[in-house]
């Protein structure tokens, strides 16, 4: 049975497969993008479990059909906790992978263009294969994406959608400045340009000082997606979409049709521990944990790799994004994984098919221990030095694969 | 922001919006397919809420990322459960809802011809209809489609998939008899038509005896749907795709663009049921009352609306199809909605601009108690009777609305 065209054309998550091949036992991985389950905040999980055990009849509701939008208790708690405009609305979905997926086919048709910083998020490069449409790859420069390459992009008028991670840029890390954040939301309004900001990292910041979303600059043309994937637990697949009521109103009728509504029972534990817990210690626990851990991977990098590549600071998230001088990072990430550590290249991060010179890992820091950290730099190193050596005695990796 | 084309013409639920209606204190609905929470599982539920409320760090691994798939022990059960047969496998998808989007999307082109039963369920035409896929509508008699009409569409040699419910059909609630169901298997294989078999009834037999899918007389072009939303509990949103290895791995990657994976909790919970609770019990308990509410609205509506209409019995579901005789259908419904009773006019389950001349009500028995299916349909009957009243003083129903 042949599938339909833009199936065909789906690129496989190579980091699902590389996840596959870390589950050996000896071997660590930098490859995921895994919150840490011991900062799940398992506790007051149990507690709101505890309370729908104890009286399961009460809690009948959490069983039954529900409406698309989501659990109203959750909206409302998260109406003040994402600072929801007025006019603006929230709708929940089974993570904010399927936010993208819902902005794409309510939006997007086949055919349309959209715009999107490279490197770039691996999942919303699937979403759009899927939706058939056209991506227009835009360089990422240290404080964001490059403005005047963005601009002669809109400037074409075929541009629909401008999808983008400004916080903490899965892969890079990147932080968008507050003057890359204004002119990108003034040239979205000015183009008409629908803008779709990601935002799953948002929260998890160890330096600097928050800055506004995108969004806020120009809430009339853009759709939020928030996640509490990283912030509190993946496995409930929970993300919340905001937007003006007139832009979200069409994705609620998309999502009715796609999968009816998300489960509830998730919602309502997400619920009791953002009413009842405290999000704010919470957060601020999971990030000086991440900074500890981010400080260990990036000195760790520092004394042993430093010869072969470099990375540049980064202000949260999960990843660093080291660019090799001279090695080949497929090949990197494949010997790597044959000496027990698991990496990914960065050329999977880009459109199949688009040209690039960018050769560099994507390190995650947020899985792994400090000295799992530790370990996993020594592991590079020693397989950096390896193929160098290769390379300093003649062929081209000959003898090495 | 204009929407994408398919968007505009996706329908809406007006099942939804009459539910909405249908939430005043004094309705009664007969409009929604919803169980009845009486009989979810909530006991096997709250021990099995209790072992993770207990050792919540024990279960951590509920509430990291997991694989597209769904939690191996529930697909281990299922395999047994589900009778899933050699080189065929499992997909977890969040509600069947999303199995109909997964199958279409993976295995339909933007034009491509769909063939479905008429009337048909609501969900299902949403999906072809945000897929852009054409409607072949095929008239269902009472053993099932007409077959004379589906060999006229599969010979055409351009419809690439025919999505049915036969088992106790929404919302006719017609069960396709042995005959049928071998033919259109026999049909399906010789013309290359994918079957999509949608089953979430399956279980809620009544009366009459168990018939094979019509997946099993054509396994090797099928795609088969389970649901646990009316045998256990919707609000999880569960439902399991069952196909061959070859036909479910492009699924299997669309889910992963799609939303990376299905809710592990619920799944947990539904595994914890189905393994250590009795499952069998639980199903001869449920089909006992939904038999005993079935009976009590049928009888109600023989002794009350006799004279307005028919309906053919059922043997098993949730759905009466009311057909009248000469009263419109919208109308009805509307005049219903004023005296406090929801149903559901039949000329919904139609795809928009398709020609029909069916005149019906579904009437949904599962939710409400006995007495309420008795008082239901009173108050069906006395609208019946008012509208019938007005015709027969003179105009066209006129100085009714």
């Amino acid at each position: 049975m042949k599938t339909a065209r833009l199936v065909e054309s789906l690129p496989t998550s190579y980091i699902r497969e590389i996840l596959q091949a870390a589950t050996a036992a000896d071997c660590l991985s930098l490859a995921g993008g895994l919150p840490d389950p011991k900062y799940f905040p398992l506790d007051a999980t149990a507690e709101a479990l505890q309370l729908v055990a104890d009286s399961p009849s009460v809690h009948g509701h959490l069983f039954q059909y529900a409406s698309t939008r989501g659990y109203q208790p959750l909206i409302d708690h998260l109406q003040t906790q994402l600072s929801v405009g007025a006019g603006h609305e929230l709708l929940m979905t089974n993570g904010s992978q399927q936010g993208i997926d819902l902005a794409v086919r309510t939006y997007l048709n086949q055919g349309d263009e959209v715009a999107l910083e490279v490197p770039a998020y691996l999942g919303a490069l699937q979403v759009f294969a899927l939706a058939g449409v056209r991506v227009r790859p835009i360089p990422q420069l240290p404080n964001g994406p490059d403005l005047e390459a963005l601009r002669k992009v809109f400037e074409t008028g075929r541009c629909k959608m401008f999808y983008t991670v400004p916080d903490f840029h899965n892969p890079t890390g990147c932080c968008w400045s507050l003057e890359v954040r204004t002119e990108v939301a003034r040239l979205c309004r000015k183009h008409g340009v629908l803008l779709l900001e990601d935002a799953p990292y948002r929260d998890i910041r160890f330096h600097g000082e928050n800055l506004p979303l995108v969004s806020d600059f120009c809430s009339d043309v853009a759709i939020v997606l928030s996640s509490f994937s990283k912030t509190a637990m993946p496995g409930l697949r929970l993300g919340a979409v905001v937007a003006g009521k007139k832009l979200l109103a069409p994705m609620l009728r998309v999502k009715q049709a796609v999968d009816l509504h998300t489960n509830t029972l998730g919602q309502f534990l997400l619920a009791e521990f953002l009413v009842k817990g405290n999000y704010v210690a919470h957060i601020a626990n999971l990030c000086r944990n991440y900074h500890a851990k981010y400080e260990a991977l990036h000195a760790a990098l520092e004394l042993h790799t430093a010869e072969f590549g470099f990375h540049r600071p980064v202000q949260g998230g999960m990843f660093i994004w080291f660019v090799l001088h001279e090695l080949d990072a497929t090949l990197v990430a494949q010997r790597c994984l044959e000496r027990g550590l698991a990496v990914v290249p960065g050329g999977v991060f880009f459109p199949a098919g688009e040209k690039h010179s960018i050769n560099a890992l994507r390190l995650n820091f947020s899985y792994l221990a400090i000295s799992q950290l530790e370990e996993a730099a020594a592991r590079l190193a020693a397989v950096l030095r390896e193929l160098s050596a290769c390379i300093a005695v003649g062929g081209r990796y000959s003898g090495v694969r």
